[in-house]
Parts: C-alpha cells; sequence; structure tokens
C-alpha cells in the first residue's frame, strides 16, 4: 500500500507539470514551423552561438538581432498599414484643411480617387506622412495611432490588423530572446507607429524600435518642457539607412538579420558581414491560399532577385508556404 | 542532544546564508551614500513608483532612468577625459599629418602649447573631434578609445579614469535596475567612445548609450558590408538636444534624470515635467578633499544656478561631500 501511494503521487505531480509546461517545452521552441531547412538553420545558428564550447560561439552581450516589420511581422498585403492609417488620418483632417480641396495629393484622397500606397509618388507618400505626423507631441501620435488600430482591419483577411501577426515570428522572437538574444525592430515605417503597437503584439518595448522619423523641436512653457514632431523629416529607415541606424542606435553589428523586401538587402548584409557567425533570412510570400503570393509583382514588399542574392551571401529563404505550419 | 543538533544545523544555515548574502542586503541598497536629504528622496521616489498600491505608481515598461556621463558617474576633472584622448591622439597621428605642423588648432597641440578643453574654442575643438573620430570604422575607434584608456590616468588623482568612477552612483544604477528601472547613460561626450567602456565601467551595454555622433557612410565591398565614421556631425547631444535624442532613441520620457552641468537640465525639466511621478539629480563637485570642488568656476561641468533651479523645479541637489561616504 505505501508504494503504490507513492507512485501515485509521482504520477500526480507528473501530471500536473505535464498540464503547467509552457507549450513550447512539449513541442520545441519552434511550434509553428515546419521541419525543413528553414527550423534546421535557425537551430543550428542558435546551437552555434550559445554553445561554450562552439568555434562560433557568440558573447551574449554580442547577440543583437534585427527584424523588419511589414511583411516580415505582420500583413503588409494588400497595403501597408501605417499607409492606410495614413489616408484615414487625411480625410478626418480634412474639414480642418479646406485648402486640400484644391491641392494634390489630398484632393483625390478626400475624393476616393486615390486610396493606396501604389497611387502615389514618393514624393507625394512624403507629403502626406509629414501632413499627418507634424505638429503633434510624440504621446499625441501614439494616440492617435492606438485608436485607429483598435478600429481598423485587414480588408482581405477581415481581421483587426494587430492579429495580423505573424505567428512562426512570435515563436522565433521568443525563443531568441531566452537563449540570450536582444531583438530589435528595424523598420521603414515610422518609429512612433510601430512603437504605438509593439509591446502589445510583439512584446517588443519601443526602445526597441528603429524607425523613419520627424525632427523634433523642444518646447519649454513655465513649468512644463515637451517636445513636438516637426515636418521634417530626421531618417528615412530604409535600404542603406537601416545599416547606419543599427550602428547609432545599438552601437553593434547584429549576428542575425531577417527581412523580405528590397529595403532590408543593406540590413541582411551587414549582419552576415562581420567576424562573428551570422545568420540572414528572408520571407517569400508565396502563401496565396493562407496569406498572400505577390513577391516583386505588386507595390508592397518589393523583392528583386531575393532567392539569388539568398544564396550569394549564404542566407536562408524562408517559404512561408512551405516553412510555415500556421501563419497567424 | 537531538534539539542541540537541530540549533546547530538552522545556525549552520543562518551563517552560510549570511556569509553568500551580497553586500546590498545586508547595507541596504545604497551603502555608499550618507543619511539625509538626497538618500532619502532617492527612496521615497523608489518606493512610490514600485509601490502597486501607490497613486504615484509606474509600470515597469515606463521606469527609464537617463544619466549624463562626465561629472555625474565619472570624474570630469581636471578635464574631460575624451578631451584628452583627442589630444593625445592628434599627437599620435601628427607624423602622418605634416600639414599640422602649420594649422590652427592642431599646431599649438603639437607643439604642447595648448592641452587642455579650455585652450580651444567651440569651433576648434569640433575641428579635433572630426580630426581623430572620422575615417574609422566605429570597431576602429573602439579599440583606439579602449586601448588609450587601458594606459590613462587622471592625473590629478593618478588612478586609471576607468577607475574614476563614483561608487555611489554604480550603487545607485544597480539599485535602480534591480527595481525594474531600464537605464540609459545620455552623454554630451561621443556615443562610441562612452561605449568603449560603459560595459566594464557601469555595466550598460553599448545600446544603452546615447551620445554625439558623426554621420556614417554605408560601403559595399565584393562579399562584405561597413560603415565608416564622416567627418560631418549628426548630432551634438548636449542641452535641448538631449531630450529630443531620448525621445528618438527610447520613446519615452524618463523619470528620473541625473545630470550635474547646464548641458543636463533640459534633460531634467523634459523628465520632470512628465505626468508621472518623476525625480530629478544633481550633483555638485562640493568636496576639494576626496574629489574636487568645482561647479561653476571652471571649463568643465559648468553649472549655473543649479540649486536655485533645483528649487523652482523640485529637484534634489546632491552635495558629494556630505551626500556620499565614499566617492571612488
Amino acid at each position: 500500500m505505501k508504494i503504490s501511494l507513492k507512485i501515485n503521487r509521482h504520477l500526480v505531480l507528473f501530471v500536473l507539470a505535464i498540464a503547467f509546461m509552457p507549450s513550447s517545452v512539449l513541442a520545441g521552441p519552434l511550434p509553428s514551423w515546419n521541419d525543413g531547412a528553414a527550423k534546421t538553420a535557425i537551430f543550428s545558428f542558435v546551437a552555434n552561438v550559445t554553445n561554450t564550447s562552439s568555434q562560433n560561439y557568440v558573447e551574449p552581450s554580442e547577440r543583437i538581432a534585427t527584424f523588419d516589420n511589414d511583411g516580415t511581422l505582420w500583413c503588409e498585403y494588400p497595403d501597408y498599414v501605417q499607409s492606410l492609417f495614413m489616408l484615414d488620418k487625411v480625410r478626418d483632417m480634412a474639414p480642418a484643411h479646406p485648402e486640400w480641396n484644391d491641392t494634390e495629393p489630398f484632393k483625390s484622397i478626400i475624393s476616393g480617387k486615390r486610396f493606396a500606397t501604389s497611387n502615389f509618388s514618393a514624393v507625394e507618400s512624403m507629403q502626406i506622412y509629414l501632413a499627418v505626423s507634424a505638429n503633434l507631441t510624440p504621446d499625441e501620435y501614439l494616440i492617435l495611432a492606438r485608436d485607429w488600430l483598435s478600429r481598423s482591419n485587414n480588408s482581405e483577411l477581415g481581421m483587426p490588423h494587430i492579429s495580423c501577426v505573424y505567428k512562426p515570428m512570435l515563436e522565433l522572437m521568443s525563443y531568441l530572446k531566452e537563449e540570450g538574444f536582444r531583438i530589435y525592430i528595424v523598420t521603414g515605417g515610422d518609429e512612433d507607429f510601430v512603437r504605438s503597437f509593439s509591446e502589445d503584439a510583439y512584446a517588443i518595448p519601443p526602445e526597441q524600435v528603429i524607425g523613419t522619423a520627424l525632427k523634433l523641436q523642444y518646447v519649454e512653457n513655465n513649468s512644463s518642457c515637451y517636445l513636438v514632431k516637426l515636418p521634417e523629416i530626421l531618417v528615412v529607415s530604409d535600404g542603406q539607412e537601416k545599416p547606419k541606424e543599427i550602428q547609432q542606435n545599438i552601437g553593434l553589428r547584429p549576428i542575425l538579420a531577417y527581412g523580405n523586401s528590397d529595403g532590408d538587402i543593406p540590413m541582411l548584409k551587414f549582419a552576415t558581414s562581420g567576424n562573428r557567425y551570422s545568420l540572414g533570412l528572408l520571407n517569400l510570400h508565396d502563401d496565396p491560399v493562407r496569406e498572400f503570393a505577390y513577391d516583386n509583382t505588386t507595390a508592397v514588399g518589393k523583392l528583386d532577385r531575393g532567392p539569388a542574392l539568398a544564396e550569394k551571401w549564404g542566407w536562408q529563404v524562408v517559404s512561408m508556404k512551405d516553412d510555415w505550419k500556421a501563419i497567424f
């Protein structure tokens, strides 16, 4: 009787332990990734840089990973979320700007003639960006962005934008954190726009978001002091600006970089041409059923010669269709 | 006998527990601070913002503390350490720059006529800064700075600069970290210069150092890609630039800011005029015996009307003479 009681107690403890075990422990760290070259490349990279007896070992203090946002961490199709936000903001602000009825590109946004990133030139996009983002304090801007995000859906997927975050990418970031990495989002989008949801959507705090930004003005008013966003670009964090922003903000070359479009290529080159063991990764949007298939065919997430570049530089291509068990 | 054995075992465990207890637990978190207004202000502030039932409670995600470097975290007297580094670099580089023999300010640095920050105008200081810092990769610059720091002493104190770090400040940063704060150094000095020793001296990683910086150039060379510091200023992180840099880099208003000179005043104003409970602190260099007494009388660390401003804005003045039990 005494022995059987002991077995029962062990059994109960075992069942309880299983019941309260995080699912990642049971299924391994990347449950939404299919077995294959991409998952293997990630595991092999992490095993190498975290194993003190490996010649590819990297000190925890140097384990920096940088991720693009649009198309890498969340859905950017049929349009960049920030573009949709900006176009809605123009329509919201229109009553206070009667002059916009005669001024392009605002006139045709208000009339409904133009409604997507692809309808505007780069110069016009910048005009829109400045018009809706400037003359606000960063806090005011955050409130506007959060309010808009809380009531806006992806038109094709019928889900809130904030739910169109890629599950395999959340698992990857969480796995890397557990392995001692510091994760940074390096976005071509507005830094404050991404900061408005990065903590909720990705568990990434604002200081780990690097992106496009306006200059700021310092204002002092009696016993109060605050900053206002000016209608002047400080930096457009895309292409070659990404490595520069990484160096200025972090002070270290990443050992892992993950992107999905032409604007991420210099960041991947920078991460994978240092002295330490490194990994570059590129998402291919090739799943027309569960997400979209659009690489190099549309206005968003243009990726020219992605697989060819990946082969030349030794990066890992991730097929969202084949490498991911689940997308959202 | 059985009872006495039990007592002995408890005693042994107790003694072991004490022996392995960190000294901070035994002496309280700020052992090098004397009891007094400053220590009380810090404890009271931390108690308020970390107590969930206090009306001044601040979520851990918003507990940002920013510290100036020169004169706040380490000694800046008789001259800024970075100035000494730059002047030595000019002398090192002189053989490769024969044109400097006829060009000021280099000529009189080489001849030994000028040898301190106070000997140069702001424009000349900038010329020196660009001449010695540009045309290097950030890694090359770090190696030069570390090498120089490893063999340079404070001329008055006779200790390596890296040992002239204020012990009470190390305790304060470590205490704040334990209480859920993220600590940033916001320096008027070169970002990479401070990054070269911040991890060793302060346990602050490079990405938590914000400072003056040069623009960077992106270079791609076959299968390698790197950045080079250009002879062009990106930002001089002093005065009103400090709050702006904090906002751009961190995306949050700090709730604690600590400085010691005029260049830190806007940062303190910014930190202490938000919606949340906050604390501003100012070191007064008033200890001619253990360090130096120099406020507002010399070329370094100029602090005009510090105590008056502190009174107006509700900041805590820290007398290094009276509030600190030990300095180094």
